[in-house]
């Protein structure tokens, strides 16, 4: 008998008090691992998550959170081939492998890379800019995100077992939040073996990740307001998952990627001679073999123009005859195994619906030759395509979840976006055209029924990742039938295991609160210059409060001969007059703000570095010759860079003139070191 | 008999085909009016939605859908008086009459006017920053929110017949989709009679408001994917709405703000001396007693330290002893009725509930005197106030939706913090205390439970719109039992109705279907220069391709004297050399973008008025002595501004050097006239 895979709860491995189901070789049919949560305790599993992880993680900024996936990440790399070697038996080939295997860790990756320099190395994030709430401006609002005091549970389906792991935890960990990883039973050893690399690493903090390898029966039950839980799988063990009290009434978060009936659409443009008739093809064999069809991606509907499509059938039809299915191992086998006998059951089931409004025009359900494998006891398909009557309702409704895909077609564009609307919501949705006005109308129709939308065509296909492909920084998820969550996008994906709230307050509580200077808020300028002061000795609100200049005419004149920037409101008194905004001769904003750079600038060497930046710089009231300007500059924010011996400083820049308008307002951004004099 | 009111279906007034039931007048219980939607084809009015009004609002863009709210907010300030009238037979006295009328139309012109500044004048926004997917550029992503093509389905509490109404509204009309408003009965018909106003005026597109008044039994059976739910009401109706077999399995969307019991923290900081101490008790009575405590954001439960429990439960007792209560149409009455006798029986029966662990410290459910009106016909009820046992249960999970409020003491601060985590998910709490670190400890710890936290001290207090005022600028919503929804929060409600979708594909294909240029697609250089074209001549991706200028070492001298920025790196070779960043001299990067200016501008009077901002300006490569130095500025977005002669013209810049290295990127904003020479 082979191995009992094993959980990792409350900070042990653990095993389960019984025998176990068996997990089976997908082409094969030998028996892998054994499986079993008997006797597991999984309220334990939630409160150690709560009392030990979370607290741990939440100690810890973004950018360390951040730093730690990288080390993670690289760490994993090393295990590769250990990976690889096992995911053969789920069935995948080494493509398929490597989009589990080095997806999932180039995920992690990515996280840990946009992480840092998208968020603060803090623990708070804010949202959007401070809300005046009074004239007088002692009451001001900003929305802000806190980490939730709770456990992040992932239930993950059998086609990704690593990349579907490792791409709902960095997100989660990145937010604060330990997680719970419940992988499909069917491939849950090679989870498991990802996760046993983590835990030995001992880089990630203890109790940041469990593992729950077995039935998750109960877990529901174990879990509160704070809590979240990520699935992916099928639109039926969603349904469930929705109707549990705590979802419907105890304010448990469910997210729900499902898998949808995604469509590709070749544009009315494309002709047979067209290159993007041959990617149209190449797209959706790729997207019909890859993993054997076993992605909640893959295109199941093939929308072509009714002029075409019998070219298209012909192609695809062709293209197929190339694909060779077998043993996953072997390097000549294009498409391996589907994950179970009873995967290919249902998908056999799912054809045999598709039937009574289609035609199978390539492949038989019932018949494949394998190379160097047992087509019956190994789980073996063959890639079927069918062409859809007219007005066929199936094709939009069942779901074959393997090499299967359905062609339709369509008259007028708006007839293409109605089809692609009958799925009723879908993760992704491809379109291949090269005409621009096409792209816009069926983009933009497809839109709100799709979180994803690749456009194919001879400009991108180079660099095109393809329609199946999630992406670390774009979303990933869908509404309506899709399940209508929405994982990953970058930060997105991290916002979304956090608690947005409105913070109303005066100026220095919102300061003292989030740890960012607030406008209205307390300056405090002292004997020291601030760009005297080292990062460490830096205090928010610190401020500069310049001298004055007056700005002549002979200044503006010398700007815009020596600059070249002549344009006439600041050189011609006649024309300028005539201006609606200006009626008269203004400083440039440029002079403005290189003066004002004059005033507020330390000169001697220091711990800040350089200026690399600028945002927001508006011009609010015009400077006329002989106005007289300065600038009170105050420390906004401070971001020390990890693994480096510096860090970012925003400053806020306000220019006023002699009356006390404000002239400018921008954000300086530059560099400081974090000690000074240097050090080593 | 009293009128029956009519639902606004499909075009025109429905009137049901029964009697209908009757509506009482909350302080005399008298009949207001009758209501019932027999006979109504719901089926009818959701399809007539999406035929008509959806299509008609989506062919507006943004700003053109902000004047129609303006317009429209304008036009019901005049109909106010009337509103008023017939608001005080709710049961609201002049001021609570305030919260609703003129709080809802406020809230719609804070729509309008914040929707003309943060949305574009177009009917797609764009999310976030572009996301480079490939090596070479010819691939990249780029997050879109668009319109659903459905209806939004708005189901109201009878407290704020008029703000519920509108601050649901307001968002989904901006974000184009078309609104059926399904009213609590009790108050329906000041709703019904705001409806009526709305319809008459012709302002908004026919079809985009639809009044469902009476049962709304069976809508939900017509919504499908594109459809939304926004509900708010008790947790019980929300539990209903959340197992219809269109939200489980349909993808319609629902968003719940449910009652909760908020609560207000006396921060341990402040005395009996402290303004603080009024501050706080000021607001727990105002929040008691304000629409008679019938508010999801009213304070239920008020934490203070122990040791000043006994004088908070003092001052509090002798404040309300000072409400009056009765005739809501009396100037001199404070508090008017619960909306009806049957509320006033679940408040006494929550009360009966709380009293298992707290006791009656003020007021007397049974029995209270009242001015102008008779206390047993009226549903009038007196304020009570509760203090609650150390450990008690029942405060935490019961709640009286009335004048009612149970205090509770803590030790140290994460008791306090515990304790409001004990409500299970609120709308609001509020923090009272001058203490930067109690204020900062107490809400980071309060934020995850929390959509909204006031911070209410001496400095904010005199502009505060206290803790039970939803503000549009900011989200109204919050975690567990306040629902898991999300409202308001400036354009976040507004997105909240739309869909996001990344699209990938080439930079050309995405400027098409964005309508806006984008990184690493086509530049149009011509022959007349862009800025002798005005905004109706200007198209996307209209270029300058500067002239190159070398910066010379006398260049970056001269500018460092005129301007006084004598930084050591423009000015010290030596200490230029040890900067790490630069090794060497450079120019300032004021004086790349000055320089830039003098590359790229058009010097005569024409169609551009003025450059009123920079935004994301980054300093890529340090420019040297003698480097040279050229400027691409290509029309990145267009925005006409309704109701004015110009708009504002976004340009991307690019300096790059001689050997093609990016020197510096940002966007200049420019003001450009919408005809030149001007016309009128």
């Amino acid at each position: 008998m082979s191995d009992l895979l094993e959980s990792y709860a409350a900070g042990r491995w653990f095993r389960a008090s019984d025998e176990g189901a068996p997990l089976l070789d997908a082409s094969t049919g030998e028996e892998v691992a054994r499986i079993s949560s008997k006797g597991l305790d999984l309220g334990e599993m939630t409160s150690y998550a709560r009392r030990v992880g979370g607290p741990a993680l939440r100690a810890l900024t973004f950018h360390e959170r951040a730093a730690l996936l990288k080390e993670l990440g690289l760490h994993l790399m090393e295990d590769k081939d250990e990976l690889y070697a096992l995911s053969y038996r789920t069935g995948a080939t080494k493509r398929d492998s490597m989009v589990d295997i080095d997806g999932g860790i180039g995920t992690m990756l990515s996280y840990s890379s946009k992480g840092r320099r998208e968020l603060p190395n803090d623990t708070v994030v804010l949202d959007g800019a401070l809300e005046p709430l009074g004239r007088a401006g002692t009451f001001v609002g900003q929305h802000l995100y806190t980490s939730r005091p709770g456990v992040a549970v992932q239930i993950n389906a059998f086609n990704f077992p690593v990349w579907g792991m490792l791409e709902k935890l960095a997100p989660a960990f990145l937010a604060g939040l330990p997680s719970i990883v419940k992988p499909a039973s069917q491939t849950a050893y090679l989870t498991e073996l990802v996760v046993r690399r983590i835990i030995e690493s001992g880089i990630l903090p203890e109790g940041t990740l469990q593992l729950l390898a077995g039935s998750a029966g109960g877990l529901l039950d174990e879990l509160q307001v704070q809590d979240s839980v990520a699935f992916t799988g099928s639109a039926h063990t969603a349904g469930m998952l929705r109707t549990h009290t705590n979802v419907l009434h105890g304010g448990v978060q469910l997210g729900v990627e499902a898998d949808s009936l995604n469509c590709s659409v070749l544009g009315p443009d494309v002709t047979t001679d067209d290159p993007e008739f041959d990617l149209f093809v190449k797209g959706v064999v790729t997207e019909m073999t890859v993993k054997a069809g076993q992605k909640c991606t893959a295109i199941r509907r093939v929308i072509v123009p009714d002029a075409i499509a019998d070219d298209v059938v012909e192609a695809i039809s062709a293209r197929l005859a190339k694909v060779t299915v077998g043993n996953p191992a072997d390097d000549s086998v294009r498409m391996g195994a589907l994950a179970s006998l009873e995967q290919r059951e249902e998908v056999r089931k799912a054809i045999q619906s598709l039937r009574s409004s289609a035609e199978i025009v390539y492949g038989d359900p019932d018949h494949v030759e394998v190379v160097d494998a047992d087509a019956e006891r190994g789980a073996f398909l063959s890639p079927v395509l069918l062409r859809a009557q007219k007005g066929a309702v199936e094709p939009h409704d069942v779901e074959p979840f393997g090499p299967v895909s359905t062609v339709m077609t369509y008259g007028s564009v708006e007839e293409a976006v109605e089809l692609a609307a009958r799925g009723k919501g879908s993760l992704v949705g491809s379109v291949v055209t090269h005409d621009r006005d096409v792209a816009r109308s069926v983009i933009l129709g497809l839109a709100p029924w799709h979180g994803r939308i690749l456009v194919l065509d001879r400009d991108d296909a180079k660099e095109s990742t393809g329609h199946g492909s999630p992406l670390p920084v774009l979303v990933h998820g869908g509404p309506g039938r899709a399940g209508g969550g929405e994982e990953l996008g970058g930060m997105r994906g991290v916002l979304h295991h956090m608690q947005r709230t409105a913070i109303q307050g005066s100026p220095d509580m919102l300061t003292a609160i989030t740890g960012r200077w607030t406008t209205g808020s307390e300056r405090a300028v002292g004997d020291v210059h601030p760009f005297r002061k080292s990062l460490a000795e830096l205090a928010i609100g610190d401020t500069i409060a310049s001298a004055s200049r007056r700005v002549t005419l002979a200044d503006i004149e010398h700007f815009a001969e020596f600059t070249g920037d002549t344009f006439y409101a600041h050189t011609d008194e006649e024309a300028a007059a005539a201006n609606p905004l200006f009626g008269g001769i203004v400083a440039h904003g440029y002079l403005v703000v290189s003066l004002a750079a004059g005033l507020f600038v330390d000169p001697d060497p220091g711990p800040v570095l350089a200026n690399f930046g600028v945002d927001n710089l508006r011009f609010l009231t015009p400077v006329k010759a002989d106005d007289t300007i300065s600038v009170t500059l105050t420390v906004k924010q401070i971001t020390p860079r990890t693994n480096a011996d510096y860090g970012e400083v925003r400053w806020d820049a306000l220019v006023t003139n002699e009356a006390g308008d404000p002239v400018a307002t921008y954000d300086v951004l530059t560099l400081v070191a974090k000690t000074w004099p240097q050090q080593g």
